[in-house]
């Protein structure tokens, strides 16, 4: 059984990805909703909540995590892999910033929250020792992506205009690529292309992992499908519902 | 020594509304930035929390709790006062209530998170059986401003224009008195007074519940004046700094 974990609902664009090209894989999900975002925290406390979150999916019989999280990928991923060395651990950063390498033609724009932008964890990896000339990285956080995603707000008029605040300075770069470096991301997907530009090639990292995990042996198995979250409220229901398309019971996981 | 929480940096506007009136008033703050914002989790969680922050409060010396957070207030001021029947608890809702009631014709608009609009609390304290007639309410969830402030866009036209998203219906009604039930209103009280209009009488509930708090006997001691936060940020820092007008001092609480 995977284990998936997520500050909160938007780790189910993963799931959703996963479900497309699995319908029948067995997985369990914890969403932090009691704690999220993780994305303007300190990298201290996001290394302590993922540790939770890894433990909780164990305890449910995850024999895989996958850190949906691109905040927590980006700062407690290591932490992970050193306390559950005999179990696969797949972050959303990696997978992300290879399939960007393959499309770029040198000029690669990031987005993500301030936690991600912060770490400098896409630029590290998208500047491999073995690739020259390296390519150019802009990188830009958008902190109020993830609560207009949460309130549903996708093609807005406000929305459209903080689009464009906060791409801007990407475009004006030329960039030919842009990474979408955060679960929520995805759903602003046409607000950002169409801004951007048709020409400009988009990255989404719960794309990029869940391909990872499909070419990972063994992984996939049929079984239940379960969907933990930390704070169990309506709004999380209707939310996820629109996302996924079909309904979600959600049962309450109590951490710590 | 007066003890006051919030969901974050958010109940810093009490305190300098405190620090305002009563320059040398001994207090510890905590700013719960590790599981903020309360604003949309479930009244349970936040009940749990609330009753966590207190302690830690208490822990460090508090003589009274003031719950600062207007979404904490809503849904967990009763449980606070029966676990501490025996130290003065304030909440933020009845001061602000009560002074809109002095203050108003009879049409009454009350802003604030989803929690706190969702739990009906206002509406609860401003319909008391004893006034006839009973004053119209007009209730909005403004879940945007939050994060809009936080990010420091008190003057954006992004912010103007949601703003407006938000608060024309109560303009509509053509209400007399607006409560600002969050924290974090008081920070967009010139765009909101603006578009509101000069005739609508603004009630903020920081200033509100201070009042309140001067108006006790013997709360007030001078002493020393400390700040906690669950989760210790740059972010948070500058924050304060602007709000305040002055640097400060955070210290790291960790609670459970």
């Amino acid at each position: 059984m995977i284990g998936i974990f997520d500050s909160g609902i938007g780790g189910l664009t993963v799931v959703r990805e996963l479900l497309q090209r699995a319908p029948e894989a067995s997985f369990v999900y914890l969403g932090d909703t009691a704690r999220t975002p993780y994305g303007n925290k300190s990298p201290e406390t996001v290394i302590r909540y993922a540790l939770e979150d890894a433990e909780f999916l164990i305890s449910k019989g995850a024999t895989s995590i996958v850190i949906a999280c691109n905040s927590a990928s980006a700062v407690a991923s290591e932490e992970l892999k050193k306390k559950y060395p005999n179990i696969p651990v797949f972050e959303v950063i990696t997978p992300a910033a290879q399939d960007a390498l393959v499309v770029t033609k040198g000029r690669i724009g990031v987005i993500g929250t301030r936690a991600t932008i912060n770490s400098k964890a896409y630029e590290h990896n998208l500047k491999p020792e073995t690739r020259n000339p390296k390519p150019e990285i802009f990188a830009r956080s958008c902190p109020l992506f993830v609560p207009l995603v949460e309130e549903g707000w996708l093609e807005r008029s406000e929305t459209k205009r903080i689009v464009r605040y906060y791409l801007s300075s990407l475009k004006q770069q030329n960039i030919d690529t842009l990474i979408l470096g955060c679960t929520h991301y995805p759903l602003l997907r046409p607000l950002v292309q169409r801004f951007i530009g048709n020409k400009v090639k988009i990255i989404d990292s719960a794309s990029s992992v869940v391909s990872r995990i499909l070419q990972t042996e063994g992984l996939i198995k049929s079984g239940d499908q379960l969907y933990y979250l930390t704070d169990v409220s309506k709004h999380s229901e209707e939310v996820a519902q629109k996302w996924l398309g079909h309904s979600i019971v959600f049962k309450q996981a109590l951490l710590s």
